[in-house]
């Protein structure tokens, strides 16, 4: 497929090399096939993912690059085979955008672990051979399978972090049934993941504990997200106060820390699940042991517990914290994501800004 | 209480420093109370706690110290509470004879996991403040609640080595639902915990696959144990064969060891069950979070489970692989068992050699 011909069909921005600098940048969509939609894109969140490929820190990155999978939009156009969607519907597409749809797992909803590779939503490779580009741009073409009903009357800037932030912890919670009212919810990390994860905690009717290295964050993670209590981690008086009362713990920093610490806070037979990144995860055998406790990973969610996800926060109204930028301040938003100052997440507004 | 008065009750074999050398000894043990068995000890199996305890490993051994918490005999008394037991019944003890009766986890029979903390059988403290003292005695007193009907015709050696190691293995195999035919477990280390959780798997009905540094346990691990493979850890070639194939790794190394290329073995959603004391468990983020893969310790079972697990064994006549030795042999056993030295289990006969 010929690209930069002057026939392009898609307004973007782009990452040209490992600078991770952005820039305006037209490229085509491939054309519809039967069971595919094509969304006008009008928002797309902002997600660490985004710096992480546009700066090349896996070494896999394919330039140009188009980042974005927190895509939110309305439905222009509809494949033949198409029954789910219509023009004009709400809709979003998150992290990827294909998957075998055979084996066991997609058989079951969780196609993000396809046993042949989910494709991601941008530096993937889509079915037409060409490298997938996200949603730092004006539509997208993708299977309805992997497109989301948004909820009537959800505002689409808030729906975004939705796709990538809000069910890569929501996924795990209902998974390790974090969901029964009246147990505990330790929430390491205020950012993107953590403050949603605080809003479901409360949702679901648990009593929630914010823990950050930041005594700046207590005002509003108690005020604003409604938290229970704020411990600051550093402190070893409050992290020893708050030893045997976890139910569960969802880890969402991705800095490096210590797990020991945490494990303690943990009752007999509770979860600690990591949703970060940390360079590496390491504890003491007597952490797991003593008191059977458990450590578990989880990658977002697939398409059956993203569509949950996303009618559970239509129903109890919940909406992410965001701050609403125009393409053109995107350079400066990954920069200052880099440095954790935001609120907690950056939403393109992709429809007035991206001419 | 006065010991070493010359009107000892109970004959023993004890530690007297953190040699660890074992020598014949006499001590008083208490009268029964109400619910209170008495049992003539006829057998104790040798744990590696035996070691550590004896050789004041972690610190905190009270000299001089009784070890042994694999503990068989026959009832010689019981209390007048007492309506599980009545004299000449076979009954084992485990590694606690005490805790509180009253949390939460006592009342669902996990008294292992007793908020007040559990009585270990040995370098404990017993009701009447003594150091509770183990199974390498003549007799034992203990609580009903923490004593255990053998089932019937089950030879009274081969039973000791299920009150720790078998109980460890069998516990968390129950709990995380490693006992659905057909599903793939991997077991890491072929000693007393490694060969039980084999036979457990077999019954159990999984396709089990044994991984050891060493190629010498190939031929037994297949043709006396059943294992439907064997892999040599240290191969990487083997290793990567068995990627993404088994549902559950049991754990039972204490050396030290990589968790990554374990956690690589582990389909989507695995679980890998910690029950040795290596000096650390580090992983790649990623072996947790790519397939949202689990971790969980362990550490021995209730009282409920135990119960379950010889009952178990009973039924399916699963036999630990012992060695019965006097207990004159007991120092060089406990330096070959530092060797792992043995096959599977040394259980000493107590009832033919202590006297």
């Amino acid at each position: 497929m010929s690209e930069q011909s002057g026939d392009e069909n898609c307004l973007a921005w782009a990452a040209r090399d490992p600078s991770g600098v952005l820039s305006p940048y037209k490229f085509n969509r491939r054309e519809l096939d039967a069971d595919d939609i094509s969304l006008r894109i009008t928002h797309c969140g902002v997600c660490y993912a985004d710096v992480v490929w546009t700066k090349n820190r896996h070494g896999d990155s394919k330039y140009p690059l188009v980042p974005g999978h927190e895509i939110v939009g309305t439905v222009k156009e509809v494949g033949s085979n198409v029954h789910r969607f219509k023009i004009g519907d709400h809709v979003g597409v998150g992290t990827y955008v294909n998957s075998c749809r055979e084996c066991d797992y997609c058989n079951e909803g969780l196609e993000i672990h396809c046993e042949k590779g989910s494709v991601f939503t941008f530096n993937g490779i889509d079915v037409d051979g060409t490298t997938t580009k996200g949603g730092y741009s004006s539509h997208i073409v993708a299977h309805e399978r992997y497109c989301y009903k948004i909820p009537d009357n959800y505002p689409l800037a808030s729906a975004a972090p939705l796709l990538c932030a809000g069910i890569t912890v929501y996924n795990p919670m209902i998974h390790h049934k974090m969901n029964q009212p009246g147990k505990s919810l330790g929430v390491i990390g205020l950012g993107g993941l953590g403050h949603m994860a605080v809003k479901f905690g409360k949702a679901f009717g648990l009593h929630v504990t914010v823990f950050s290295t930041s005594a700046s964050k207590q005002e509003e993670a108690l005020n604003v997200l409604r938290a229970d209590k704020f411990v600051i981690s550093s402190d070893k008086q409050q992290m020893e106060a708050s030893v045997k009362s976890l139910d569960f713990i969802i880890d969402t920093a991705s800095g490096d820390h210590a797990f020991d610490p945490y494990m303690a806070l943990l009752k007999t037979r509770g979860t600690l699940v990591l949703v970060g990144f940390p360079s590496e995860v390491k504890f003491h055998p007597a952490s797991l042991n003593l008191g059977s406790k458990t450590v578990s990973g989880s990658l977002t969610g697939g398409t059956k517990a993203t569509q949950e996800m996303l009618d559970f926060c239509g129903a109890n109204k919940i909406y992410p914290e965001i701050e609403e930028i125009p393409i053109q301040y995107i350079n400066e938003a990954l920069e200052r994501l880099v440095k954790k100052d935001v609120k907690y997440r950056f939403v393109i507004n992709i429809e007035n800004s991206l001419k």
